[in-house]
């Protein structure tokens, strides 16, 4: 199995060990996600360490729990093999193109289910860390009207035209129309699935999968050859939301998918907007649910870019660095900066108050401060935190 | 002129002297409204002594700027007669019908252009302050979509049928519709002019004014005969909000006269919201940027009433009153009257934080506090203030 790190399709996996790989691989066949037990055993002794005990059985009750049922069947060769079949590869948190910085918040959300990948099998020519520096969602409904898949096509093609990655679930309806619009103006899209990379799921969107991964990525946590189980598609959305600055849901009914991949960008501290429609519209209505309990209404790319702002990862690369860790921030964000106190914690309506801001330009000011080290949320508030100093 | 104090279409001017009702019908004439000087004036000397001194030019030099054009021509009772001739008379703020519990928040917006009229003239069978205890504005573009006057229609029969009055402006396209759909809903509705009450503008709405002032009220500062000038149909927009617990607009271009509505509401600190609606149609972009900046997204009635709540108007009619000021708030009231510090004044965001609510919510119980007088807003703060004490 040596060739998989010398494959063309999978030139970044030189970083990372033939070992790792064979590890990560196991516990992602292994626990379910999400697996937050799991996750932190192995973020404590390694995947390979972690991986080995599972197999034995030698682990805590938790991590029995999440992983008893399949510990015992070893298909990682089988699965890196079926991946490359269909030139694809496992991506590792050891690897360079892991998205380190938009998978901070999960550790923001502090919750359960909103636990990073173990691992993420990615299919096409993207790098994922570069391409969610800049990357917005358009989510929303399978059953959309003509309205929205417009609306998603319009909204997709600007976010690319402005530069920004379109993240989307690949599904009928908004999803699909939302990668179209992005591939229809020449930007990069990524897809995540609730299946295997291997399957072209919705059967209809064979052909679109691989434009994506063409100019993109299609990307899942899940095995090659995984169904697209019903629960699958609700732990999906959480990748969806937390490998972007924003989520824009584009027409969603009151109770569905979209209405969870909303709520969880909101407890990943990301900005949530949705797109308004016609009020006789049922298919708005949970659009309209979602801007009436604070999501941002959006009708035009440049509303959602305006939003969503510049990322830390994009500054990386200004060929004349800043000075200070303060220069780098925009106007806003310069504002919620002086507004955090040095010590306390504040919550967003305060800091708006102090700031001068509107809540939601408080809260896109410190999704920036945060991706750059320099403010942290716990328990509620944020917290001011000098960079290179670690979220705890 | 005594006829006019036992006319069948006047009862309750039988409580305003002869002499008082010249005196105001005088001044509306001779003031362009806004005329904020004549109005302190008047309210420090009375309406007889100012319209006298008016009439001698014995005044200061910001009355004589607002006045002296005009002075000369004292035409009150042709004004009054040309009233009684389309069975409408002047309802001036001694009347007991004179709405002062909307118009307080006059005071509140403390603005030269957001001042009380200095008296109304009103055609039709009800009460002004009877129906404005539960009112809320529906207003929008005179060249509205099917979409836009279908949901002005179908707001204007939920808001009557919920028992609100709705007010507007009688223009063509959203006002005609919300005046239409009260009145299909067998409510009443009032109808605040920017011409005279006896002239019928647009003339296609001549049976519906008609049918309004059958069921409501047509009203207007402007005196008999008047022409429905440019500016006037702006300055005549601040009434129409005064008058309101909240404003709804329905369709609104980036720039027009219902999002100088919607301004007067928040001045005014009555509750704004506004209808989304296609993010394609140019008539629904300026009520998307109303949300954007912070109104409140409705689609409904229900989330409406809900927005603009209960009224201290309705429960001073309450059979058994309640013991304590307090008794008488919402949850959402109660909460923010608590977060109130004793003396010290707060902004909307940090009541929002302190509360738990929104700042909308927030903004709607400070509002019912506020006609309550039970919270009070001075330089951009809200202070607790105690039932009585009266605003400062």
């Amino acid at each position: 199995m040596s060739g998989l790190a010398t494959g063309a399709a999978a030139p970044r996996s030189a970083a990372v060990g033939e070992e790792v790989l064979r590890a990560r691989a196991y516990l992602l066949r292994v626990a379910e996600p999400p697996a937050p037990h799991t996750g932190r055993f192995v973020e404590a002794v390694g995947a390979v360490e972690a991986a080995a005990a599972i197999r034995r059985g030698d682990v805590s009750r938790e991590v029995a729990g999440e992983t008893s049922g399949r510990r015992a069947a070893d298909r990682a060769d089988q699965d890196l093999a079926a991946a490359r079949a269909v030139q694809a590869r496992l991506l590792c948190p050891e690897d360079p193109a892991w998205p380190n910085w938009p998978f901070t918040s999960f550790a923001l959300a502090q919750s359960e289910d909103l636990v990073p990948p173990l691992a993420l099998w990615v299919r096409g020519v993207g790098d994922l860390a570069e391409l969610c520096g800049r990357a917005v969602a358009v989510v929303g409904a399978r059953a959309a009207t003509g309205y929205g898949t417009h609306t998603a096509a319009e909204l997709g093609a600007g976010l690319a035209a402005a530069g920004q990655t379109v993240v989307s679930g690949a599904a009928l309806g908004i999803d699909g129309a939302a990668h179209r619009g992005a591939l229809a103006a020449g930007g990069p899209t990524v897809a995540v699935l609730a299946c295997g990379v291997d399957r072209p799921y919705p059967e209809s969107h064979t052909g679109l999968l691989g434009r994506i991964a063409a100019a993109g990525l299609v990307v899942s946590e899940y095995p090659p050859g995984a169904v697209p189980a019903r629960h699958r598609f609700l732990v999906r959305n959480r990748l969806i939301a937390a490998l972007c600055a924003g989520t824009v849901v584009v027409e969603a009914a009151r109770r569905s998918g979209a209405r969870r991949t909303a709520s969880d960008a909101q407890r990943l501290g990301t900005v949530l907007m949705a797109v308004p429609g016609p009020v006789s519209s049922a298919l708005s209505a949970g659009c309209h649910e979602l801007i009436r309990s604070g999501a941002l209404l959006v009708t035009r790319a440049e509303e959602v870019t305006e939003a969503t702002g510049r990322l830390g990862i994009e500054l990386a690369q200004e060929p004349d660095g800043p000075q200070r860790p303060t220069d780098v921030l925009d106007a806003g964000q310069a504002r919620v900066h002086d507004a955090l106190p040095p010590r306390a914690a504040r919550t967003v309506a305060w800091l708006a108050d102090e700031a001068g801001l509107t809540p939601d330009q408080v809260r896109s000011a410190l999704t920036g401060l945060e991706r750059r080290g320099m403010a942290r949320f716990q328990d509620g508030r944020w917290q001011r935190q000098t960079p290179g100093e670690g979220a705890s």
